[in-house]
């Protein structure tokens, strides 16, 4: 069986594209507010896999997508390196934040915290309608170590930038993600992963003289490293905010797609893009939260002038959790031409 | 006596070139804290000819600036409009949101609030030295609606997003702020301001497609009614994370000079814009914070890479708090080749 998805990473056209959506599993689905009550901790939630099974499974059943994505947190990895995490009730992320080389040297990534994950993919690859991709995914080490010098989200990044500029600290930090995301991603790939995203949420609050060491050169040697391992793995790179430099980014990193936000106009950034990357976007979430002609309108205009080029249609960021899943259902009937 | 400033706003590149620092008049001061103990409240502040005049002056005659800006708050205009304002000691502006069409009936433009404001830039004017430049400033539209709607600041701004989407509501909130912020402008050149800056400080969250009607349009209606009235009047534009599409806003809005962030290449997107444009920026805020042979280097370079530009340097957003003053006198010196 053919996976559109596949097809498209290795740099080939497909009509209608393929299409799935970043946070395409979460709260704005009945059936995953329903499993979410039966555990009280986020992050055993995601290392509970009959739970984070059947979470990632919803949304492929309910609308038939292209892909199914891991369900699973960017900030598992520090878990896993041994930093304090956990969420607060309607506030997102807390860490005991790391700001000094003592903490660095405490960090150390234990793999068997995150079997679990591993157990997930095995367990979603093997209940997956074989037309359907399995992408696994982590976050990008700037992205991550903004959460773990701040110590939560925020997208100031203040003590980041700062530290950023702390030569002796910034590149033992990036070794320690490079190094831990690279071993989780080959592993998730030896588990059945298909593809995979590395996600740089906030690639926006990179100074521009800072770029090349805290988002292209992590994420290069990190592509590098699964590929050596997986050569035919296709990785797409999805830097938010990146819109201004997406060509130094794919250029550098060497990734197979890369994500566009919807702040970008995705035909002109696609031109500046070699010929074999995957494009992968843009829809405003706001639109799919919107529905209706408008949402419509704009997917169909996208799903043409994107028509030439190897394109996986998605958002430009995560569903948004008021989002009305009918919406989702409309969306992917008007990308598939009925 | 020739002011650089105005100068490099014609056109014309000049050599040192002049400097000024964004949020140059604050927190960063002791001066300016002694100051700021007299007034309780942070409008009121504003709102006081005689301390906004002095806080004015402080970093102009501390460090002999090439331009003064005037000390005021992009949410004068909102408090002109009848939108309730205050500030909760060390979390920033609260204001009553503006969500609906009711609200937005009940705002209107009360010039004789700001009337202080002029009385500032007159105090300012007298007291500048003759090679000083007296910019005024306003916020965009875009930016300023983003604290209307939300009711603070924020840097998601998902209402604003979404009622970006209800046409009737937005072009009307869009259209109030044009006139509002246009009158407030030209009153500021008719009280002396010499030049003007446009703060579009959240470029960044305006989706794609948005853009031309978000921030586009209003900018040009503004810089248009100004020049109206003030033909030879030049008009920096801020589009803060604006750094993919500096040469479509320059274009669009027919500003003067574009301010650019720190995380845009700086060089680069200079070539991107027409020759007669001045380019303004960038140092990185954090490079000033930290001071010392980093922040001289980088800003050496910045000097020599726009030598052949008209280019006016600056940060790349505001001085942060705990900057030392010291670091901004070492900046002065290095720019000017000392």
């Amino acid at each position: 069986m053919v996976k559109k998805l596949l097809q498209v990473l290795a740099g080939e056209p497909v009509s209608p594209p393929p299409i799935w959506l970043m946070r395409q599993a979460g709260r704005y689905l009945p059936e995953y507010r329903a499993l979410r009550a039966n555990a009280k901790d986020f992050v055993q939630f995601c290392l509970t896999p009959e739970l984070a099974i059947e979470v990632t499974l919803q949304p492929v059943h309910r609308f038939d997508l292209d892909a199914a994505i891991l369900f699973a947190d960017i900030l598992l990895v520090p878990h896993a390196l041994g930093q304090k995490l956990w969420f607060a009730e309607g506030e997102g992320p807390r860490l005991e934040p790391v700001r000094d080389a003592g903490a660095l040297t405490k960090l150390s990534y234990d793999p068997a915290l995150l079997a679990p994950v591993m157990q997930t993919i095995k367990g979603v690859r093997a209940a997956l309608p074989p037309h359907v991709t399995l992408i696994g995914f982590a976050g990008a080490p700037w992205t991550v170590a903004t959460y773990m010098i701040e110590g939560q989200g925020g997208t100031d990044h203040a003590a980041s930038r700062g530290l950023a500029r702390d030569r002796a600290f910034f590149s033992r930090l990036m070794d320690i993600l490079v190094e831990s995301t690279g071993a989780y991603l080959i592993a998730q790939v030896d588990a059945g992963a298909e593809a995979l995203q590395i996600f740089e949420s906030w690639a926006a609050t990179v100074p521009d003289d800072l770029r090349r060491e805290a988002v292209f050169e992590p994420t290069a040697r990190i592509v590098k490293a699964v590929k050596a391992k997986h050569p035919k793995i296709p990785i797409i790179g999805f830097p938010r905010g990146g819109g201004a430099w997406l060509a130094d980014y794919a250029r550098a990193t060497g990734v197979d797609g890369v994500g566009i936000d919807q702040m970008t106009d995705m035909p002109a950034a696609a031109r500046t893009l070699p010929a074999h990357v995957a494009v992968q976007g843009n829809l405003d979430p706001d639109l799919l939260l919107a529905g209706g002609e408008a949402m419509k309108e704009k997917a169909r205009r996208l799903v043409e002038a994107m028509a030439a080029r190897p394109f996986i249609f998605n958002l430009g960021h995560g569903v948004v959790q008021p989002t009305p899943p009918e919406h989702v259902a409309q969306l992917v009937a008007t990308v598939r031409g009925a």
